[in-house]
This record gives C-alpha cells, structure tokens and sequence, in this order.
C-alpha cells in the first residue's frame, strides 16, 4: 500500500464526488480524459515514491547550509526535481501555446499533493516556481513572458515570491524596498525581503522572484505596491542566465521543519545594481499578488492536508500491526494481545484523521474545480457566482487544514507512542513540517479577517447567504436517506446557527468588536463546510451502497464514509455551534483585554 | 523579567491561592517559612538561569551520541547537574533522617519546575532520580537505602525507571524480563527494556535502575510482575561504583523534543550475570510502582506546563514589543504599526496560553500540596478523602496539561510568526519538547481508562461526587460577587451536565461502552477541574482588588486573574458541556467502528 496517496479515496474524489469528467468535456481540457488522467497519476506516483520520498529524512536530518558563500543541499535533491521537470510537471497547469501541459487546476493539485506527502520540502521549490509562473502569465508582458516563462515550466529555473521583509510581515503596506526607474525603463530595486522560501539555491540555472517594492513618491500603505520580476542572474542575449543582479543572500532561516526549502534573508542592490522588470502597471502590485491568492492558499491548505494524510496512512497501519493490551471486556491477562485498532480511543484517533485528511482533500480539491470552472465558463453570472464562493472559501481552504490537519498529525503520533516522536518513523517530521502551514500564505487570524471582514461583510452576507442554501440542498436530500437523518439535521442545525450568527455580526457597526472573534468565526464556519463536505460524501456512498454488485472492499470503502461522516456530525460539528454562539454574543474579552495584564 | 519563572504568579498561587502557610506549621516542614522559601526560589532561579537556560539551545541541537560505546552529550550538562546538586535540590522531599531537606512536595515541584522551563532535557535526569529515590524509600529495606539512597541524594548517582519493553509499552502485563533467584538471594536479570530516558550517560558515577521483571512461575499479567533494583555498576564494598553489571546500550533513540535526555533500549544479562536487588515482596511490583505514580504523572504535567511557560513568557514579551498592522479602525495606512498586542486575535492567543499556564500550574501545585497533606496529616477519614482526590486528580494533572499546555505552545509559535518556528526564538523547542508528555507516564487514552473505569466507576462515583460538592461551593461563593456571576453560573452548568453524564456512564453495564469516550469524558472534566482552579482565582483576585492599598501593578495582575477566569469560561467552558452531551450520549461511533474502514 502507497504511503503518500490513497488512490482508491481520490477514484471517488474526483469521480463519484466532484465528477469532474463535466469539466473534461471542455476543449481546454480536450487532452484529458480519465484514463490519461490516471496514467498521469501513476507516472507522479512512481517518480515521487522513488525520487522524493526516499530522500526525505535525509533532506530533513540535512538542512541547507552555506558553503563559501553557496548554499548547499542533500545530492538526491536536484536529481528529484529533474525528474520532476521531465514528467513535465512544472508545465502542468499552463495553456500549450507557452509550453504548458494545460491541465485542469484539480490534476496539477493532486498530482503536486503526492509530492507533498512525499517530501513537501522539496515539493515547495516546484510549488513556488508554479506559483511565480502564474503571476509572470498572468500579468506580465509578452517580452517578459517570452524570456522567462519557457525555462520555468522546463524546471530549469526555478521561482520565489518576495513579500515579507524583517518588519513587515502580515502587514504588506509597510514594506520599505524600493524600485527606482531607470533611463533604460528598468527599476533599480533595494531593500531587504526576509522569509523567502526558495530564496536561493544551487539547483536551479536562475531564479526569477516576483518582488513586492514601492516607487518612490507613491501612495502610502498597499496602494504604493508595485510588482517586479526580479532574477538572481541577468538574461544573456541567447536566453541563458548570465552575471550576478546582485541579490546578496544574507542568511538562512533554520526552522522546525520542511528544513530542506532553504529560507532566505535576501539583501537585493546592496552590492551593486539589481534591475527589476515592472510587472503590469505600476501601484498594483498588491491587486494582482491577490489574484494569484487563491490558488497559493489552496496549495498550502492543501500541502497541510498532505502531511495529515502521511500521518494517517503510516498510523493507519500501524494499529492494523502493532498489538497491545486487551478490550476492557476482556479480563484473561494470559489471553493474546490485540491489534491496538480494537481499542475505540485508537478508532477515534484514526476517525478524527480520517475526517480531517479526507474532508480537507474534498475541500481542497473542490476548490480547485472551483478554478478550473473560472478558467472555462463563459463570462457571465453563473462565473461571478463561482468566483464570489472560491473568494469566501479561499480562507477557510487555507486555515482549516492548517489547524485541523496539524491537530491531525498529533493524533498519528499519539496513535505510535514513543515510535511516534522518533525519528524512525516519519510522523513527528509531519508534525513538523505542517506546524508551519498556518503561518505560510497568511496567518490564521489573517484568514478570519479576510473572511469575516472581507468577504462576509464586504458584500453584507449575500455570497454567504447563497451558499448556506447550496448547504441546505444536501441537507434536504440527506434528510431523505435514513442512516444520515442525523447526520442532516446536526448540519441544518449548524446553518441556522452560521445564518443566525453572521446575521448579528453584520448588524454590528463597530468594525472592532464586529471582528473581535473572527477567528473563531471562521474555524466555525470551515467545521460546517468540511460537515457539508462529509455528507456530501456519505450521499455519493449511500447511494453506492445501494448498489449489489459491490465488492468486500468498496463496501467497506463506502462505509467507512458513512461512519465517518457520523464520526464528524457527532464529535466535531456540535462545537461549531458552541463556537458561534460565542461569535454571536459579541463577546468582547479579548478585544477588552488590558494590555498591562501580560506583562510589564 | 524572567523568562523561566513568574514569581508574583508564584507568590499569589502558594500564598493567596493555595494558602500553603496552613501547611508549614505541620513540624515536618518546620525548616521551612515562607522567607525560606524565597530563598530557596532565589537560588534555584539562579542556577537554572545562569546553567540551565544557557545550554538549553546547545544541549537541543546535538543529541546525545555514542562514541567508542559511550554516550557524550555536551560540555555543560554536567556542570550544570552538579550545581543543581550542590544546591541540594536531589535531596528537596527526602526525610532528613535519610540525607534529605524535608521540604515540602510543592516546593521541590516550584523549585523543579524552574528548572524545566529552563531545560527540560537536563531536569530530566533529576526529575528520574528523584522518582527512583522515592520508590526506593518507600519500599526498599534498609540495607538497600543505606547503599543506594544516599549517592543519590547527593545527585552523585542517577536513577531510571525501566518499565516498557519493545513490545510491551502501555501494557505492562506483558513484559518478558525475568528475574531468577540465585543461591546467593540475589536475582539475576534478563530482558530488554525500551524508551529508557537517562538510561545509560557518562555524567553520573552510577546509575540506579528500577526495574519490572517477571520471577519465573509466578502469575500471569501485571500480577506476576516484581521490582528490582538493578545498578548500572556494582558497588564495591567501600559504597563506591565497582565493575560493570553487564547492562548493554542497545541502541539510542532519537526524538523530536527533550533531545537532550538519552532515550535507551537497554539489554539486561546478555553479555554477563546482571544482579537485581529485590524490592519489598514479590509480585508486587505494579502496587508499588502506581504507589509513587501520583508524584511523577503531576511531574510529567507540571513539565507540559513549564514548556506552556515558556511559550507564554516569550510570545507575550514579543507581543508588547513587536508592531505590525493597524486595528481595524485604523484606516490611515500611514499612521505608525501597533504592537501586536493590540489586536484582538493576538490577545487571544495571549489569553489562551495564560488560561492553559496559570491554570495547570496552579492545579499542579494543589495536587502537591494534596500529596504534602498525605504526608502530614493523621491517619482517618481526613486523609482518606485526600487520597482519594488526588487519585481522582491524578489523570487529570498528567493529562490536561499535555493537551492544552501543548495547544498554548501552539498559540505560542503563531504570535512570533516566521520567527515563531525558527531556531532563533526558543518557542519551537518547547513545542517539540512538549510533544512528548502527552505520552510519557500513561497516554491521553490511559489516563481517559483510569479517571473514568478506575477512579470513578471504582466507587460508584462517591469520590466525584463529594469533589463536585467542594466545587459547588466555590460556585456558591462566586456567585455572590457581581463581576463573577456569569462565571459562576457557567461552571454550575458544567458540574450539572458532569453529574448527569457520570450518572449515565455509571448505570451502564457494558464496560465496552461505558468506556468507549473515555477519552473525551477525562477531557471535558479536566475542564471542569481548571475552570474550577479559575474561578477560584477569580474569587481571591476580587477579595484583593477591594483593597484600596494596592499598587499599580498588583492591580493589574488581579485584573488579569479575572479576566483570565471570564475568558475560561466563555471560550474554554461551553465546549465541555458539548463533550459530556455526546458521553452522556454513549454515543458508539468510534467503538463500533469497523477496522476494516482503516484499510486493508
């Protein structure tokens, strides 16, 4: 059994849950079909299970360090990446007219999420080429696009993305890194970005970082922001990568995991002239970074769904294995061990990951159609629609794995015991590892602003409202089937709850204390659209079950959706409710809370 | 400010809180007022400041390894211990008559607690000898403590705990070690142990191990099980350390956290005759071991609680100090950045981690003085109610800081963003060190066992119910006082919902489904038992801020007592009447789930 995809969950994700041949029928996506899209998983699968996954302790145990200057990585990295590149795979989403592979958004997701699992510290630097790709495709020039666009979806160059500076992380309208025009049209850019994934390394020919800076004598705060390319290495006349743009790497960030993905403090024009290209036009560099957001905060909702399903799939076999103890009903010491999946606190452990991993891939992956359909439909209310829900699930996609795909792999530890925090096994890397996600691609209490404060109040509750209805539809289908009558009403209690709730918040005028607890709004809110999720799933498996030519398996595959979803409507949904209810009640201790009560 | 201690925390949950005076007067602890106690704290913040602290770092990023068969571990650990030494603190609970200080359980647990948010990983070895010397004393003859106890108190000698196995962890009943009689009334030991901390070192003279064994025919299960004994070298006739007793370093484990404690497999009697010392009677050996449980399980949550902390000292300082971002009525993108303080989200991540901290610090430290009181009070109904709370109690100590202190490091790591999960700050060592305790002395699920088939359900809920009185009475008492009423009536809805869940655990007769949520019932009554710690709190915090002689900062800090408790019981508190409705429920989804859904 494969440690890094459960290939039979994503049979059903996409087809039986998704249904995604509907999106195959468009001419875009005319090369695939669901044959050539398995073919394409295998390929990723062979290449990860044999090219990533084996290196990942080592790449873990081997941060990157500086060596004269050069940053150093484990050997087996650059050759992984290349078969990467060869696969064709850091071209997937991209249209054929500039060397792409043009697949659905959904199929780059699943098949970059095998990689991730398997070794998501070296995943990141496709993940943020692909990520750079896009901004440079979408916004970019043809002349910039002609020069730069061609050797990232090679792999031969690879991308960054340079927001954050050392006092200006979340807060994007204080960067302090300019970019100067020049006589020539190009921008002279300084300044100093810190936290960059990717920043630099020896494996690539070049790097092209998409740079976040200000030209002088704009407006303050974001609407100052102007977007540049920005390459390690100048472009030689014939294409190649030529002499230094001086970007100093000033140092490297050591962290508690995805320690191979070098984290980079870059000093850029310290040295000498570091020439930047203005993407688009000038001051909107914090629009188009936006544009992009959605599909990066899927990536990493999704790379922290990942780590989740590493850690279920390695602890799911070890409590079919491992045998420890007896049942409480059973009194004979001298009586045989059993496998430790007997005892119901193990079961609840692996229900809990399992309708955290399953329910955030769904999520993710939903999402993901939820691109390819605004890639495809034509302009018009149905695209505004679809384009107003990605924007009101964007945080919830990014922030519920980031929390409960974590709380996820403290579990698969918890379920190996000691086993669990060594080294021997992979679980406490993924613990690690995925520790980071919630910071990566915005904060969690950036998330709730956004939601809350954003996309909630920004058009007062209408987008949220269509949705519950959407929501309400599966619970009144659901309500028709007997074994997830429960299931249904907990999730229609739960909306009225979610209505009842945004509806108090919205009556509010103060934006502080309407937001005091968007946080928690928002972890509220995901609990109920991954809840949706899992009775979607549990109606697709209803119906299945139904059927009587079932195999042993695909019963059991589709039971273990029912029960799950019950496991989700009966441990976690009701604290949705509890969360609301505090959101409701305009509760204002944190918000009140004096400053002196922490400290001096 | 400390960044290891809070000492006005301290002051106010021994003093104000615990009102441990009432205990110094017992002659037992006549060494000791409450001036001497400061000046014990001064010395042991002192050394754990300038030795401890200094190192942690250090001692984190090289683990421990063997070379040429022995183990080395960084230059100062040794330094360090014998300083602690020196100070006597190996001798803290330790009878006078024996070589010890006689002070008080609390206060060896403040003193050691210091020492943990320091460096977890060099505490451990006391805190090992300590349990071991504890064991000793109470069930060892004369003979044995004569040789053994003293070097230990003088922290000359080191002890361990050796009860799992490879393939027996929390089932301890099935140990295959074997102890065999010689002529000579001395045992010989043959077996492997497993998950060793401090198992084998070069920093001691010897090492004191406290072994499980089986004595050949004896009863199956836990009730065969016998303890020995078992050093590291012999001692020669002189008391000092002789030749080898043939125990192996089988290999070292390598952890996420606590790095700098070795973690053995330890093979007993392969290479030679390994001599064990009987102690006390045969077969008795779990009786004895559970007989000091209490004292290590509050040790290993007081841990989880130091690492919490830490956490909370740091990400507080950073909160004060470090601007970023605006609050939401802030609209002039020009106007100088906040600290981050000043957003409600950090706030209440700051509350979160003080509820976590100062909660379970102050429930460890009533668990001690419970243990003080078995030591000072007169046999009778008195000190059996005592007993029987603090066994009540003991689940809970172990396990709710390990949940939730690990949760507040959690919260820790998200105030510093980027710089939270960097080695730069020290919050992302006292997460992975903290990862460990939540399965060190029994995991979350055991302890789930033992509070809900053991504790309660062993007297019919007698124990819980006379507890729930005592906490009906801080109701009662609170709801007196206006500003704490709403807290009041919350945790009155708390003890309602526990004592009918309890009713209905209790009149079920299936021990398969009465212990199925055993777990989450051990969760929600941990709560409830904080939340009981709080309002206490609340209620001291208020008696104080009536006074009209309090300086600035002391009312703040009452302040910050009662708005602590209000953010425990709006934020914390529902969500435990949420778990008891799905216990009093039975709900049986976990139990009843089929293994085959885990896969194949």
């Amino acid at each position: 059994m494969s440690m890094i995809v459960d290939r039979r969950e994503l049979d059903f994700v996409l087809f039986e849950f998704l249904g995604v041949e509907r999106l195959l029928g468009h001419p875009r996506f005319q090369a695939y079909d669901r044959a050539a899209i398995q073919q394409m998983l295998d390929v990723g699968q062979k290449i990860a299970e044999q090219k990533f996954l084996p290196i990942a302790a080592e790449v873990d145990a081997n941060e990157p360090v500086i060596v004269d200057g050069r940053i150093k990585v484990p050997a087996g990295v650059g050759a992984a990446l290349s078969d990467y590149a060869q696969a064709g795979f850091f071209a997937l989403p991209f249209a054929e007219d500039i060397g792409g592979l043009q697949a659905p958004w959904f199929l780059h997701t699943v098949i970059t999420g095998m990689f991730s699992c398997a070794n998501t510290a070296v995943s990141n630097y496709a993940f943020l080429t692909v990520a750079a790709a896009n901004l440079l495709n979408a916004f970019g020039s043809d002349a910039l696009r002609q020069t730069f666009l061609r050797p990232m979806l090679e792999g031969r160059w690879f991308g960054t993305m340079c927001l954050s500076e050392p006092q200006a992380g979340s807060s994007l309208g204080d960067i302090t890194t300019t970019a100067t025009e020049g006589a020539d049209g190009l921008y002279r850019i300084r300044g100093s970005k810190m936290w960059i994934s990717g920043g630099d390394q020896e494996i690539s020919e070049n790097i092209v970082h998409m740079v976040l800076a200000k030209i002088p004598g704009g407006p303050a705060g974001t609407k100052g922001i102007s977007l540049f390319l920005v390459p390690k290495r100048r472009v030689n006349p014939d294409g190649t990568a030529g002499a230094s743009n001086n970007i100093a790497l000033a140092g490297l960030n050591h962290k508690m995991g995805q320690r191979g993905t070098t984290n980079c403090l870059l000093n850029f024009g310290e040295e000498g002239e570091c020439l930047g290209f203005l993407i688009g036009e000038r001051h909107r560099g914090i629009e188009y970074m936006f544009h992009m957001m959605n599909e990066a905060r899927i990536g990493v909702g999704h790379a922290s769904t990942m780590a989740a399903l590493g850690g279920f799939l390695h602890s799911a076999e070890y409590a079919r294995t491992r045998t420890q103890g007896r049942r409480p009903d059973q009194k004979n010491q001298a009586s045989p061990q059993v496998p430790i999946v007997e005892h119901a606190d193990i079961r609840r452990m692996l229900l809990a990951q399992k309708a955290a991993t399953e329910g955030a891939q769904a999520l993710c992956l939903y999402c993901a159609t939820l691109v390819d359909e605004l890639a495809t439909l034509e302009n018009g209310e149905g695209k505004e629609w679809k384009r107003s829900l990605l924007g009101l699930l964007t945080p919830v996609v990014k922030s519920w794995p980031s929390e409960h795909c974590l709380e996820a792999n403290k579990w698969a530890i918890q379920i190996l015991g000691g086993y669990g925090y060594t080294r021997d096994f992979p679980l406490e890397r993924f613990y690690r590892d995925n520790r980071l996600n919630h910071i990566h691609e915005g904060t969690f209490g950036i998330q709730g602003m956004d939601l809350l404060g954003r996309k909630v109040a920004g058009d007062r509750g209408e987008t949220l409202e269509r949705f519950a209805g959407t929501m309400r539809e599966t619970v009144a289908a659901a309500l028709a089937v007997e074994r997830l009558e429960p299931d249904a009403r907990q999730l229609g209690d739960c909306l009225d709850a979610l209505t009842q709730t945004t509806r108090a918040l919205l009556a509010c005028e103060d934006p502080l204390l309407r937001l005091a607890n968007a946080t928690i709004y928002l972890d509220a809110f995901g609990h109920i659209v991954v809840g949706w999720i899992w009775l979607q799933q549990a109606l697709a498996a209803a119906d299945a079950l139904a059927r009587n030519d079932l195999s042993d398996a695909d019963r059991s595959f589709y039971e273990g959706k029912i029960v799950t979803a019950r496991y989700f409507s009966r441990y976690e949904l009701p604290h949705s409710i509890t969360r609301l209810a505090l959101c409701q009640s305009l509760e204002t201790t944190c918000l009140d809370a004096p400053v002196e009560i922490f400290g001096a």
